[in-house]
C-alpha cells in the first residue's frame, strides 16, 4: 500500500552528529544503511555536506543504483548544530545534489522515530544533553547549548564536575572524595599530572569520566552522589517542562539514560516509554512527508 | 655595595605567561625592560623558549651589548605552566644559551617580588586563579589547574558561570537573571545566537564577561551576587590555607583582585598588604641568589 503510493521514489533518512553520519536509503524495494564521517554543520559545514553526500552515494552504490540517482532522492536530515541560526541559514543555502532536502535538528528526527511519527518528547542524555517536545503541532527545544557552558547533567558535565571536585580535594579546599583516586587511576598518574592529561580535553574526553562518578556514588561517595543528584534534578526539571508542553510520553536516549533514570523524579519517570524506532526511522518519516506535501 | 658584590655580572628576570613574556636586564649599571610574545611552556614549549631568548637578545641590544653576552647572563624565569611535572622536565632539559638558568613558577617570582624576597603569600585572581605561600622555607601552591576544570573564582570562571546561568534562564530551567540580557548585549545578539559567539571560546573570552557579573550584582541581580559570593568564599578559603601555612601577610594581584576583595572574609582581607615589587623584581632577586650560590 505504502510502496504503491510512493512508486519508484527514493528516500534517504540522515542522522548527522559530531562523530558520524548514519543514513538509510529506502524505496524501490531496498533498505540500505550506511555510516560515514562527522555531520555537524556547526562544527564544520563542508565536512557535514561531504559526509551526507558520501553516505548517499555509498547507499546508492550498495543498492546497485547509479550515482546520478542522487537527483531522484528525497532527503530528510536531522543534524546536530542546526539549531544555531547562522548554521541553519548556511546549510539552507546549500546547492545540494538531491531532488529535495529537508533540514531539521537531530533531536526532531529522534523524536519522530521514537514516537513513530506521533507527538511526544525525547531527551538525549549522552556526552551532551538536549530535550525536545512536539505537541499540538508546536515544538519546544531545551538544552543543546554546547560544552562547557551548556550540557548540564550530561556525561561531559559529570566528568568535568568530577575533575573539579577531585582538584578541590587535592588542594584541601573541598570535601574529601574518592573521585580523586579514581580519576588518577583512570589517567594512570597522580596529583597535578592529571592536569596534563586534561590539556585540550574535549567534551567526549570528560564524558569518559562519567562512569567513575556512578561507580563512586555506588560505593558511597557523597561528593559523587551530590553530582548525580544535581544532574538528575536538572534532567527532571527538563523532563517536566517537556511534558508540560503537552507531550503524552517521553523517551530517554543516550549513553547515560539508563544510569541516570533511577535518580530522576517519579512524576517524570512514570511517563517514560521505550522508543518505537531510530532517528533514521524518524528522518524517513519526515522524508515521506516531504513527498506527500510535494504531491499534494 | 650590591653592585660591587656582583661586579660585571648580568642578570635577567623573566616573567613568562600565556600572553606575553616580560623581562628586565640588570647589571653593569643598566636596567632595561623588554616585552615579547607568549612564554607558557605548558601551552607551547618552543614558543616559550623563543620568547625568552628574543627578550634577552632585545634587552642586550638596547643595553648596547653584543648578542654573545647571552652566555654571561644569569637568568631566573618564572613561567606559567611549569608546575606541571612533564613541562618542568622538558624545560629543564633545554640546552639554553645563558650562563645559568633558574626555572620556577610565575607565582613564585610574583611572591618574591611582592614581599621583597621575604616570606609571604600571594594570590592572583585574573583570568585564572592561583595561590602561593612561602613560609618556614616551604612552599604551598593552590589552584593553577587550568580552565575549565580549575580556576574556580577567576574571571573565566565567573564568565562561564554567568553564561550557564543565562542559558538556564533562557530555557526557563533556572532562576531569572539580568545576566541573559547583559550577555546578549555584550555579544550584540539574542537567545541561542549567544552560543555561536561562544564557539571555541577560550578562558580569556569568558573572562571578558566577568565585569558584567559585578555590574549585575551591583544592580541587585541575585544570581550574579550568588556567583560572586561563591567565588569570594573559595578565594577566602584559599587565602586562609595560604596564611595557615605560616605566611605573615598576603598580596592579591590580577585584574579581579580589587573587585573581589570586598566580598572576601574579613579574617583574611585584614592580612592583605600592598606589593613591594613586581614579578620581574622577584625573578631578579632569584637570579642574584643563583649568583650567590655559585659564588659560595
Amino acid at each position: 500500500m505504502l510502496d504503491s503510493k510512493y512508486g519508484d521514489q527514493l528516500f534517504l533518512g540522515v542522522d548527522g552528529g559530531g562523530s558520524k553520519c548514519r543514513v538509510r536509503l529506502e524505496g524501490r524495494g531496498v533498505s540500505i544503511e550506511m555510516v560515514t564521517g562527522p555531520a555537524n554543520p556547526f562544527q564544520d559545514i563542508a565536512e557535514a555536506q561531504h559526509s551526507i553526500v558520501s553516505a548517499a552515494k555509498g547507499a546508492l552504490a550498495k543498492a546497485g543504483l547509479a550515482e546520478n540517482a542522487l537527483s531522484s532522492v528525497i532527503v530528510a536530515a536531522g543534524l546536530a548544530g542546526i539549531n544555531v541560526p547562522a548554521t541553519d541559514a548556511a546549510m539552507s543555502a546549500w546547492d545540494h545534489p538531491f531532488q529535495a532536502l529537508k533540514l531539521t535538528t537531530d533531536i526532531h528526527i529522534a523524536c519522530l522515530g521514537a514516537h513513530g511519527g506521533h507527538e511526544g518528547a525525547v531527551m538525549i542524555v549522552g556526552t551532551g544533553t538536549v530535550g525536545y517536545s512536539r505537541a499540538n503541532a508546536k515544538e519546544l527545544m531545551l538544552g543543546a547549548h554546547g560544552f562547557p557552558h551548556g550540557d548540564r547533567g550530561s556525561g561531559a558535565w559529570l566528568g568535568l564536575e568530577a575533575v573539579k571536585a577531585a582538584l578541590l580535594h587535592l588542594d584541601e579546599l573541598g570535601p574529601s572524595t574518592t573521585l580523586l583516586s579514581s580519576i588518577e587511576h583512570h589517567f594512570g598518574c597522580a596529583g597535578l599530572s592529571v592536569i596534563e592529561r586534561l590539556h585540550g580535553a574535549k567534551s567526549c574526553d570528560y564524558a569518559k569520566l562519567a562512569p567513575l562518578v556512578f561507580a563512586a556514588a555506588d560505593a558511597g561517595d557523597a561528593v559523587a552522589q551530590d553530582l548525580i543528584d544535581t544532574a538528575a534534578l536538572y534532567l527532571s526539571h527538563m523532563a517536566g517542562r517537556l511534558l508540560d508542553h503537552g507531550a503524552p510520553s517521553l523517551v530517554l536516549m543516550g549513553g547515560l539514560a539508563r544510569r541516570i533514570t533511577p535518580y530522576m523524579a517519579d512524576d517524570v519517570t512514570s511517563k517514560i516509554v521505550a522508543a518505537q524506532g531510530s532517528p533514521e526511522d524518524g528522518a524517513l518519516i519526515l522524508a515521506r512527508s516531504v513527498f506527500d506535501s510535494l504531491a499534494a
